[in-house]
């Protein structure tokens, strides 16, 4: 909204009583005896719902709007700020609409994908943005309908600008913001949420204040449920233009678009954009320091911290929307300082929950996508049913083919050179492989002085919890025991344990030890001797690329090894190790040592050979004590296993 | 098959090549991934797997044979012998079929309806017996079908007497026992499992013993899966005629039926009937005690004993069928000495499942019902999915109304004179009433001296889990509060504790603390005062007659009490306090109040009055406190409310 120039004219009226903002109501009946446990209201609830409740809850909050990058390295990029953003805990981000950048099409840069990967994959609340203007009905309704396809629920409207110079109203046309919310009502009934724009110092190609805020009333009796403001630089600009927007009848929440000035360019080129004028002591502030970025930056933090202050203060704002220009340190500690940044370490489920609506019941999964949550939902985004309650046969739907690893959201943040150094330049052999792996558990740097902070298997440094099991996955590593994944037991932790906890207060979390690793088949004759001495006690599944399976899991069902018991509720068992979706995941992890691991090298070449050489030959290996209230097993079945072969 | 006299005389032939015992297959590959985890590998198997699984595992077995009962009386014993003698471990238990006492109609007394009631209530593996001697193509199929419908598996298909004296066959009828083989084989394809009986001495009818063999054959070519004997007094009778079997090609399952002798008469009586002859060493014994019945059983016991080991002892013999002409006491003490009695303190789950195909999955249920689980049966017999996994909303399906009080499967084992002994020929208050409740818990005698060993909400003596909690039960009831249900918090015992644990071994069981009961409106109102302490520990359900309801349960979610932790498995959660269906159990609940205790008492009399009262006027309470891993806090809450009280 800030890097295009959005406009409302004057349109023809609509006559709408209601916001629209009392539906809804339908959909939390229908849940009110859902089979989910629900632990986390926000999944169940639409963004309108989450900001009363919020507002009502007394609770401020914040929003963050980016718009799609030109490069499909850049949308790596910026989805891994979404990650890193998406911590604080914003009510919603939004995505810009490029008229001109084929903003619905497919494209790893388009508007809608970009989106698209915010909800489904970052499970972020999300608004695409929108615009009508030139374009034709059929355009918008396949437009809406792509997005709601994609679990998109709420939609910017916006009018965008005229493709000429001389723009005339066409009959019957899109001609305004307003007809689009017209148009998604009639079409989409109550499907979307609809956000419009507001222009505290009143739009500029408006013929006055007033008239533009009566466009706005417009918009908003047409079926819009919030209002985001165009950005502006005083406190006091925002207040009045609230107070005008109540006294004109205007009662739906209106959430200020806040801009932390973080450079001179970027400010004079979003002013022409705008034409929006800069107050005087906001430019004797800055002039005199245009070529020194950090201290403007600094001066639009504090600038924006003050104003940001001012307005929540006066007790009518209780949601502060950042157009962040795509850039993490500016808003971030705005946010920070505001204190409305909550890094939340509680989260509601163990795994990274999706916002698709088809997902909203989601509460099972295996647990060998943990740490490739992205590739798990792109495997199952096909899916009509997703587990609740228990994995059980809702399994029945096969795993989609992972062929695409270059998706951006599936690739690593790591370009070819850095994943060399980590990796190693060259392999001399199955040793130099199991280093790596070493190394990336202890975060010590490796030969070359690199640290290793990802894996094929994992784009991201070892988890908190891993952390705990370090001194000894870094022992059986070191000797060929290649894990990838693992989680100790927990015999009843309070749910709100900054490390294991998950899901809401008062209740007790409880983990089965998790081992899964790569190794040799000569360990794996031994471990399968040693194995015998544990029969009773641990599940295990071994396999290798050509499928060759072995287990001792009674009649394929699913192990839960990770579950809470709640106040009022049934029990969530989250985490199962499932026999049947083994053998899935069993095809990514071997493929993704040649897909993210041997392709790095030339072909033919050594080091090509080696990682191709475990990927034929080694197997994947899986282990769970089901003993969770006594000490975990595993370590000592691997120790036995290694004496077994010594 | 005692008590009446079976044919099974020469068929035409039939060819059949195989018992059809290797089916079943199907049914075992569609259960690989059933969505229920299976705790108990029976609930899935047909008796034949079963019975081939035992005899795989060198496990020996049992059964069981009653016949119908002539009163409805008769049938409230006899369904209370099923339950006690179910505790045993029979792998069957069968029902004879008696054309003449209408065995296929809805009476209480027809064997159609033992059976089912066997099935569905008791939850034993039933044998409907069948003959087809004189019925119409239509009758049989007419009997198969209701027998199917009801929930029954197995048939044993009989010939049954000529009705008048000179019998002729009937072209195309029912002549033989391989009749109805073929024609359940024709019509029913493999859904039912066939027993068919032999004779050890040949059927009396019979030209000779190898043609009875022959027809024996015959029976089981035409696809019976499975032989049982007529009785007989000489365990070598019976190896005789198993290696005359095989040496013709019999290979399925024969087994032999054991008669303890259990007094001079019902012995004349059964060998008249069957035409077998005692052999003399028998009667050299017998004749001279023959008016002393202790001295009888004891003897028949002996000799069932000496006869069981010696056939258990040859290696041919699996599993014994007793014929306990609806007697208890020798039977189970022949078991008893023979170490095949298994009263196996382990539950497969908390409560007592039913045995109909349908509720195979069924592992969910409200806690509400834990003492009357026929009722709960019977309430939701018209369901055709049961919860499994979690309760969630599979709990749709209403209730049925429960106004058949009186149904002889869900009626007080004891008689009005007894009840009124127990609760008092005159109340005078509702203090008299306070006392009953705390006379059942204590076990002491009432003020007249007599026990109180059932309730109307519990028609057995406290259970020994509910005996944890006596002196806390017995505190509050003296004090008006009338406990129906409780159970007491567990955090993770093994599942083969003797008292609490359930479900497969090496698993851990656990519970939240529970208590439910009737209190006064006075009582009500403080205990919700109490309650704004304990809010987000303890839930809580409150409501009367009326149906005025008060709760702090979120959403109306069950939430779950009891739950298990096994190896290899999905986590279970059996118990539920469900919001949705205590608004139906509190139908039940009151009307029990009227239904078995006001109506003991003449209308309009004090007593009656005062029951009358209670059932206006008391609230029906349930708590659960959520904080499993700590001291059950149920107890403080009452307390705080007498102190507020006082």
């Amino acid at each position: 909204m800030v890097n295009e120039t959005q406009h409302t004219c004057s349109a023809s009226s609509s006559s709408r009583s209601d916001g629209g903002s009392s539906s809804g109501s339908e959909s939390s009946k229908e849940n009110s005896r859902c089979s989910t446990p629900v632990l986390d209201t926000d999944r169940h609830e639409r963004l309108r719902e989450k900001m009363r409740r919020r507002q009502d809850a007394g609770d401020k909050w914040f929003s963050l709007e980016f718009f799609p990058p030109r490069t499909a390295n850049a949308a790596v990029n910026l989805i891994s700020r979404f990650d890193r953003m998406g911590a604080g805990g914003p009510l919603f981000i939004d995505v810009t609409w490029h008229p001109a950048g084929d903003p619905g099409s497919d494209k790893e840069t388009s508007s809608m994908i970009i989106a698209n990967t915010a909800v489904n994959y970052c499970g972020l609340e999300t608004i695409l943005h929108m615009t009508c203007c030139n374009q034709t009905k059929d355009d918008i309704t396949g437009h809406l309908q792509k997005a709601k396809r994609l679990g998109l629920k709420n939609i910017m409207a916006l009018r965008g600008d005229p493709a000429g110079e001389e723009w005339e109203e066409e009959v019957d046309g899109f001609n305004y913001a307003v007809d689009l919310v017209k148009h998604i009502r009639n079409e989409f009934d109550d499907y979307f949420d609809i956000c419009v724009a507001g222009y505290p110092k009143g739009h500029p190609e408006a013929e006055s204040y007033e008239a533009d805020l009566r466009h706005l009333k417009e918009k908003v009796f047409a079926g819009a449920d919030f209002v985001i403001t165009q950005l502006f630089f005083r406190p006091e600009t925002f207040l009045k233009f609230m107070k005008d927007c109540q006294a004109i009848g205007i009662t739906c929440p209106i959430i200020p678009g806040i801009f932390p000035i973080q450079g001179y360019h970027s400010l004079r080129q979003l002013v022409k954009l705008s034409k929006l004028e800069v107050p005087q002591e906001i430019k004797d502030v800055i002039e005199p320091i245009k070529d020194n970025d950090a201290a403007i930056r600094n001066y639009g933090v504090e600038l924006a911290v003050s104003m940001c202050r001012e307005l929540l203060d006066s007790g009518m704002v209780h949601g502060l929307h950042f157009y962040t220009l795509n850039r993490e340190v500016a808003t971030t500690e705005v946010l920070k300082r505001l204190g409305i940044w909550k890094e939340d370490p509680r989260r509601p489920l163990p795994w990274a929950v999706s916002a698709h609506p088809k997902r909203r019941v989601e509460d099972v999964r295996p647990i060998f996508w943990a740490s490739r949550p992205k590739s798990y939902i792109y495997r199952t985004q096909e899916w009509d049913d997703f587990p609740n309650g228990r994995w059980g046969n809702s399994s029945s739907p096969a795993f989609g083919e992972l062929k695409d690893y270059y998706l951006f959201y599936l690739k690593s943040k790591s370009p070819r050179e850095e994943l060399l150094k980590m990796w190693g330049e060259e392999l001399t052999g199955e040793e130099s492989v199991f280093e790596v792996f070493t190394c990336y558990i202890t975060g010590e740097p490796n030969r070359n002085g690199y640290k290793v902070t990802c894996m094929p298997w994992n784009d991201d440094p070892l988890a908190t919890e891993t952390n705990l099991l370090k001194d000894q996955l870094e022992k059986v590593n070191r000797r060929g025991i290649l894990t990838i994944n693992s989680q100790p037991n927990i015999n009843g932790k309070p749910s709100t344990d900054p490390i294991v906890g998950w899901g809401p207060s008062g209740g007790y979390v409880f983990q089965k030890a998790y081992l899964e690793f790569f190794t040799s088949s000569e360990i794996v004759t031994a471990l399968l001797k040693v194995l015998k001495k544990y029969e009773l006690r641990v599940n295990y599944h071994i396999v290798n690329v050509k499928g060759q399976n072995i287990t001792n899991a009674p009649d394929l069902q699913p192990n839960a090894v990770t579950w809470g018991i709640f106040p009022g509720r049934e029990i969530i068992q989250p985490t199962v190790v499932d026999p049947v979706s083994f053998l899935s995941w069993k095809d990514e992890a071997f493929a993704l040592w040649i897909e993210q691991w041997a392709k790095l090298y030339e072909e033919e070449s050594p080091s090509r050979m080696i990682i191709q050489y475990i990927h034929d030959n080694y197997y994947l290996v899986n282990l769970v004590d089901n003993d969770f209230p006594l000490e975990n097993c595993l370590w000592q079945v691997v120790e036995d296993t290694f004496e077994l072969l010594n």
